[in-house]
């Protein structure tokens, strides 16, 4: 089977659905319509690095969507187009088959229009780049300012103890399987949060790693060093979890990455609006603390006391960390 | 170095640069505006399939650019932003410098804006996104009717036996290593054409197979099977390239590939405008037959004969091809 074979099968599973999609696949290009701003976004996923070997190629195809859809909901965005470059080791007809299937499955849920991408020979990796509408002014990360509460979305650290589970070559917990495997993407909560949030990013390389990203580009777009106090006994838990003791649990949920869930800080004033938002978006939406203008983000322990934590985040490239 | 230095490192090579650029590199998407319809347009490399694990960093930035501008030109769309997903083997700096600045170069030629993009560890593979304004409706692949004369931009060949000779370890002629390793995007073509073509394409897998493409898109749109009649002395072949057998040549010219030259149509009444448009864009645009309603590509010989050619074009995934 060769190339263009492979693309028309991969466009078997995504039907042409959306009135602004002027030319979808099978051209140079694909032709979309906006009456205005539009957002993109793309991610990477590379075999090894962000999945195993192992894994099923339906979940690999939703996964390779949603972390794109999270990034989209982190801005705000409605999305609505997505290209795939998909890099195969061989043409493998099922597996494109299955991972189609799990793409598209995903793709419906937010109505994105697969409008095309590119399939090529090598190891095993996959690029999404997705498109979106932005209705109004973007979620940026540079919004926070002192005194802002300090908010995420669902809960914390169950798909960085699958993933810790596996290289143990245990059996995760499901519903933590769950979340590293199929991620759920904020789409909902990041459109209401754009009239409220001052700042919103999208947690992929944990929270410890991405609330320094937030503070960092906070601390430009407000020309003073901003810093964080965060309550570790707020961080949310899944129920599974409560059984690993407290540093173990913290540990996970700062440093494991792959949550996919929101951060964002909220002013004083938009804190009455929250319970609306929980009942319209079904999501726990938990305050773990609020930004200062001290520098440094600080963990504290039930007890009072800092907690030192034992690594500063994930990061690719990691044997030549400086 | 860890990835969040590397995209700040690349950012250094990518200022913000175009008006209708709302938001660039560095939160979690990149916010564009557009009054109208946008073309998109993307492409992976990967070494020792797209590239030789040789390749000057600089030239395969250039070209990551390039074949995706390649494909904005053969939709008649004026090139405005990119996204590059690069994915390294391990951090290296020199290499990430060398890269972003070949990648810059072509950029800056066209007025593109890198806003976005993602670095992942892994085997060394490019993938690049390009978006354009589409000023009038797009040059599709599925517009050619019987009659039409069928043209190409520059000269064919010269890119596909630099290659050739790369693989034997010899030396190539350097025009035709530059048209290798730096393609030249026919961007102003492509926007020139947009009035007066059918359709268009750009010649990435080689005039033999994508022909092919062209006349089955141009088939279901005319609902009539179409062929073509080539003449094999009018293919545009580089100086360097008149001491190679007329086969040696023709093979290359119709198998090759990597020429990123545009193959068109023009109907009988649309040719006068041709000197100008040459003129214009400096291009020589050479006849190479016509469109038919008999099903079939044939390839004259100068002696009248037809000439059958020895396979059918570029492919991945050569291994099983069925």
């Amino acid at each position: 089977m060769a190339e263009f074979d492979l693309i028309v099968q991969i466009q078997s599973y995504f039907p042409h659905s959306r009135d602004d999609t002027h030319l979808g696949i099978g051209d140079d290009g694909a032709v979309i319509q906006s009456a205005g701003a539009l957002t993109v976004v793309t991610d990477t996923l590379v075999e090894g690095v962000h999945f195993f070997p192992t894994v099923a190629a339906a979940d690999l195809g939703w996964k390779s969507l949603a972390v794109n859809l999270s990034d989209l909901a982190a801005m705000g965005a409605q999305p609505a187009w997505a290209l795939l470059n998909l890099t195969l080791p061989r043409d493998d007809v099922e597996f494109v088959a299955e991972f189609s299937r799990g793409f598209a499955e995903l793709a419906q849920q937010f109505a994105v229009e697969l409008v095309g991408g590119d399939t090529t020979q090598g190891p095993l990796s996959v690029t999404v780049t997705a498109m979106g509408h932005q209705p109004s002014h973007p979620l940026c990360r540079s919004g926070a300012r002192p005194g802002d509460h300090l908010f995420v979305s669902g809960e914390l650290g169950a798909a960085a103890w699958a993933c810790q589970t596996l290289y143990r070559e245990q059996t995760p917990d499901h519903k933590a399987l769950v979340c590293l495997l199929k991620p759920q993407p904020r789409v909902e909560l990041g459109l209401r949060l754009v009239a409220l949030a001052t700042a919103a990013m999208d947690l992929s390389d944990g929270l410890g790693a991405d609330i320094k990203h937030m503070l960092k580009a906070s601390s430009r777009g407000s020309r003073q060093t901003l810093g964080a106090d965060i309550q570790l006994q707020q961080l949310p838990t899944a129920a599974a979890m409560t059984n690993l003791s407290d540093e173990q649990r913290w540990s996970l949920q700062l440093h494991g990455g792959d949550d996919y869930e929101l951060l964002f800080t909220l002013p004083e004033e938009a804190l009455q609006q929250l319970p609306l938002i929980q009942q319209e978006t079904g999501l726990t939406l938990s305050c773990i603390g609020r930004v200062s203008d001290q520098a440094g983000v600080r963990y504290w322990r039930p007890d009072g006391h800092l907690w030192t934590t034992p690594k500063t985040g994930y990061e690719h490239f990691k044997e030549n960390a400086s």
